[in-house]
């Protein structure tokens, strides 16, 4: 079979196509195992070289282009025994700043990759990377998951919102076999920050790591739920190796989180890394990164991810020590 | 100022134009009453002749076009001083029958509707008429409203959650001021049954008082939530006219309703038109209908309308007098 990753050459994407080639084979639209023999890494740009000795692998195509084209997506998804991982998307600052992006990206470019798995026979599983950002707002609980109303407050949000209604809707009428997961924020990424509200969730772990002194962008008693990238990576493959059965007529997933301080995060950082030299943390916050963090959930529950076999790490720590595996120690691997 | 009511020839629509038409006034973009000089009419087809005295209008303007071309839309909303009702949209059952469809007239004329109104300066106010089916599914709980998460299982139910969504998000941004008014199953329309999975829900009380035999497509215990097109008609301009503080983030708001059996409809039907010769009412259940039907709510609460003044009916006689006041001994307003 064929797996299609939009947003593909992304740092979940990247890892994903890793991992399912390590896996070797996914379960087809018939619910039988299959080997994957093309992985495509869809995207808007490429990386100078793909990592994870992806580039080495002649299972792996990477192929760059717009998601809002219809016709540059429906070109991808051109075999019936595929399953598509929809990762693409704008990032909620960025989704802040270009709400027309926004929509573009998320709202068409879904509505693209939809119509295109549609089109195809059979009704392939299609994986929708959902995000807790559809929570949000005046009325939202303390505690938000499956049970919980939709509420974004920003573009973001409210576009992830809007594809979890398209794949529930899609799947309903046999068109694809669609589950969303709904991502908490992710840590650890590697590389520079980026425009999403949430860069700094990672770099606080990852430029003192680098040696390089960091600026917190909010106060230390700000509180959200984080997975690593391990665990995300390994939900969502089991968010679409799950039977159709098992998840009924609400296919969107919150996936498991810790909940944590940023203060937990430092300290979580000191524990593990005490006897590496790290920059410095100073805290200078910024309203507009805040204003956005005060829109995100406090706390998450999680339990049908559980019980449909979605992992999650033990702690905070282990979550740290697998980044100084995969990226500081390691090979980027 | 103009106001534009989209679907401005269906049944509410045409009820809408006379009501605002007989005010004379709503309230403008910056909150202050003002004459309405203009009420323009859109919608897929025409009717022979305007009702309601509608046609005799000077501010009175039909105009026939479809809601997906964006520049057809864009070319009705031409004012500052405007204020737009969307209420066209395909129906629940014909939504079934065409997915394509209703995402055209649903999804891409919303967005239409509400990019055309972002253009305009002053962020006007838009109502749009939501709809109850955005609950349904394994998870609904008993009573729905304004804290139940969406879970459609149309997708006229979807289209209108999504369409929730942007009304929220574009108002969040401070591109329009808008509201979602979600409608239980209105009664009692007059004229012909529609594709509307809830057509039988007026015609059990119309066709028998037109001295038409009738009969229903589901069981005399079938519960749903229902509201007379007098009150859906004022509390759609109450929304209007409310201010956005009272509304907080959160734009979309359950119209109040009674909860039924269709033999409460009946008996009321009996009660209240004792003295009439009557078509008799026989039962022939219709698993499409039924199937559709079994989706809905079987409660639903509101008290957020009530306090923000939407109106309710005393009951369900009332709802059949005000029929035979209006379509049997009236002249059809």
């Amino acid at each position: 079979m064929k797996v299609v990753i939009t947003g593909g050459m992304g740092f979940i994407g990247l890892r994903l196509a890793r991992r399912i080639l390590d896996l070797g084979r996914l379960k087809g639209p018939d619910g039988a195992p299959v080997d994957v023999d093309e992985v495509l890494l869809f995207d808007v740009g490429h990386p100078e070289i793909l990592p994870y000795g992806l580039g080495n692998d002649a299972r792996v195509r990477a192929v760059t282009g717009d998601i809002s084209d219809a016709g540059t997506v429906s070109g991808l998804i051109d075999r019936d025994d595929i399953s598509v991982f929809h990762l693409a998307s704008v990032v909620s600052g960025g989704g802040e700043k270009d709400f027309d992006m926004a929509i573009r990206v998320n709202l068409t470019g879904g509505l693209n990759v939809f119509e295109a798995v549609r089109a195809r026979e059979g009704a392939p599983r299609v994986v929708f990377a959902s995000s807790i950002a559809v929570f949000g707002g005046s009325g939202m609980p303390d505690s938000v998951g499956d049970q919980t109303k939709r509420t974004p407050q920003t573009t973001y949000g409210a576009t992830k919102a809007i594809c979890e209604l398209l794949v529930n809707d899609y799947t309903r009428k046999g068109y694809f076999d669609g589950r969303s997961a709904r991502l908490p924020t992710v840590i650890i990424r590697p590389g520079k920050p980026n425009l999403a509200a949430s860069s700094f969730v990672s770099a606080v772990f990852r430029e003192p790591l680098n040696g390089i002194d960091y600026t917190l962008p909010v106060k230390p008693d700000a509180v959200m739920p984080l997975l690593g990238y391990r665990a995300i990576v390994d939900g969502i493959i089991r968010l679409h190796e799950v039977d159709g059965d098992e998840l009924g007529d609400d296919r969107a997933v919150s996936l498991p989180a810790h909940t944590v301080t940023v203060q937990d995060m430092i300290d979580a950082l000191h524990r593990v890394a005490h006897d590496r030299k790290l920059g410095t943390i100073s805290i200078e916050p910024d309203p507009f990164i805040e204003e956005i963090v005060a829109t995100w959930p406090l706390d998450t529950y999680f339990d049908r991810a559980l019980e449909l076999g979605l992992p999650i790490e033990d702690s905070l720590d282990e979550i740290v020590r697998y980044y100084i595996e995969d990226y500081v120690d390691g090979l980027g691997a």
